[in-house]
């Protein structure tokens, strides 16, 4: 059975899962461990573990277990001292707790969630996310990261990681095996890219021989990507990984005017698939639109895309490249 | 197959379950929905659920899960803002509010305890208790009767339960299904008695042809059952119930000293088994104090009793009553 192992951790990997999920294939993911916002974030502060956050809605998107379940999984406190929290993120926290370590913890939650496929921490222990502006400016943290204060914020020059650490040995492990790796789709330098800067994880990936693609966002993320065309998206991949990558696969079809001016107020821009074939690079581009939008969840206090890829699309082109 | 309900609520009545979920019986238990101390009590006051501690406990009672998922729903927090919460009552909160009935809820989470058996909570809305002290001084609050404040305290001459509500319909058809109805063990006032408060509880009880079992305690508990012997316990039963009870099981062996003196610092004494046989009354005495002592959970800040019964030895003696 083909081995693909999805590099990412938010939104866009989940729906990527379920995508893919579908198929005979062997799905392993690798999730940044360095969100510390929302829920996630209280809980990562206070109870020391692993953010749950991203590894939960992997568990989600990977689950077979009946609805009543994964909406358990998913349920939000929108009163009293458990306000804002997330019952799933509550359940990992007291599973790492349980079992001292986050990666049987998973599997134990995997179990009550009937999950087909692996969701690993890129790191065993909590990772902190600095980028460091044009301007020489520091913002530390996700979260800052991803929510950026109001005004104007200059572009991301570096991108760094406290402590770096030593990857998951089993992150490793299902890189060296893996006969596909897929970065994205989700936050460039918040949910990918900060994957990258954990020893161990690029010289894996470099050392593969698998097949390595780039699945690129629909739309801009203001104070990380403005202006980013989809060349600068694998510009900046291919920076961080310090090797190349061989497909991209890329929405061509423009949201709806209605949706443009929504994303417009987010300071947020279609992505224009500006990129050609090259020796090494293969374009696969098509309307990859999911016609659900997004509605947030009560009390979820993080800002998320409406606009997603349409999971079946999506996994059948990447079927496609087995 | 025998159909035996049990209404109770507290850890008393998890001894039993756990005894009697060996043999091939029907198992149904009914749980006072007066609840109102440490984590239960907050998320009863902040989200408006029925009190799950002692749902939970009976759902663990009966679990055939693997160790793991139980200890998820015994875990409690203990730091941050979940400091002193258990994972099984968040799950439970969760799950009343997914499916807005509390019935539905406690099948869920049943099913990913891999439990057999019944619990019913005795309401679906959850009600508050009113101690009323032979000087007439009234004590409201499960929590505030069960852990009095230091001092001397009257004997409680009277218990009223607001709203003393309509039983939940399930409660009422197991009970008119039942073989064999049991009482105890557990806080007589706080346990066992509120759930005949209810409307319909006792009537259904009385009407009934079943077998009525009371399992005495092993203790007396201070501001509850102060100097209390056996007959006193079925006196009291047997006022609040308007009806007889037919069979009286009763630890008749004297707990060693070093216990004694223990429960002696929180006023608490052995009950005598001062009962003889009568026309209706069947006494049936043996040794059944478990070997193991329990110890409290930390973080959990409930008087918990350390003595239990033998689950194995009381479910024998219960099994030969069929």
């Amino acid at each position: 059975m083909t081995n693909i192992v999805i590099i990412g951790g938010g939104t866009g990997t989940s729906t990527l899962l379920m995508g893919l999920k579908k198929y005979p294939v062997s799905l392993s993911v690798i999730v940044s461990t360095a969100d510390d916002g929302g829920s996630t974030g209280i809980l990562r502060k206070e109870l020391g573990v692993i953010p749950p956050g991203d590894i939960r809605q992997c568990l989600l998107a990977l689950s077979n277990a009946p609805d009543d379940v994964k909406e358990l999984f998913n349920f939000r406190f929108s009163s009293g001292r458990l306000k804002g929290h997330n019952a799933g993120n509550i359940i990992l926290a007291a599973l790492e707790k349980i079992t001292g370590n986050i990666d049987e913890a998973i599997i134990q939650a995997g179990e009550i969630l009937k999950v087909k496929g692996n969701i690993f921490p890129v790191t065993l222990k909590p990772t902190t996310l600095t980028a460091i502006l044009e301007n020489g400016k520091k913002i530390v943290g996700e979260h800052n990261i991803d929510e950026p204060k109001a005004g104007l914020r200059f572009k991301i020059q570096d991108l760094r990681l406290t402590p770096s650490g030593q990857a998951n040995p089993k992150a490793i492990a299902s890189i060296n095996k893996a006969d596909i790796i897929i970065f994205g789709p989700g936050d460039l330098y918040t949910s990918t890219l900060p994957n990258l800067l954990v020893k161990g994880i690029k010289e894996a990936v470099n050392k593969s021989k698998a097949k390595k693609v780039f699945v690129s966002n629909i739309m801009t993320k203001h104070g990380q990507t403005d202006g980013f065309k989809a060349s600068n998206f694998v510009k900046e991949l291919e920076k961080y990984l310090y090797g190349k990558i061989n497909v991209v696969v890329i929405n061509n079809k423009k949201p709806a005017p209605i949706y443009l001016s929504a994303y417009k107020k987010e300071k947020a821009e279609f992505i224009e698939p500006d990129l050609s074939p090259g020796k090494v690079l293969k374009i696969i581009a098509a309307d990859l639109i999911s016609k659900r939008i997004v509605k947030k969840a009560i009390g979820d206090k993080l800002v998320r895309s409406w606009l997603r890829h349409d999971s079946k699309k999506l996994a059948k082109l990447i079927w496609k490249l087995i």
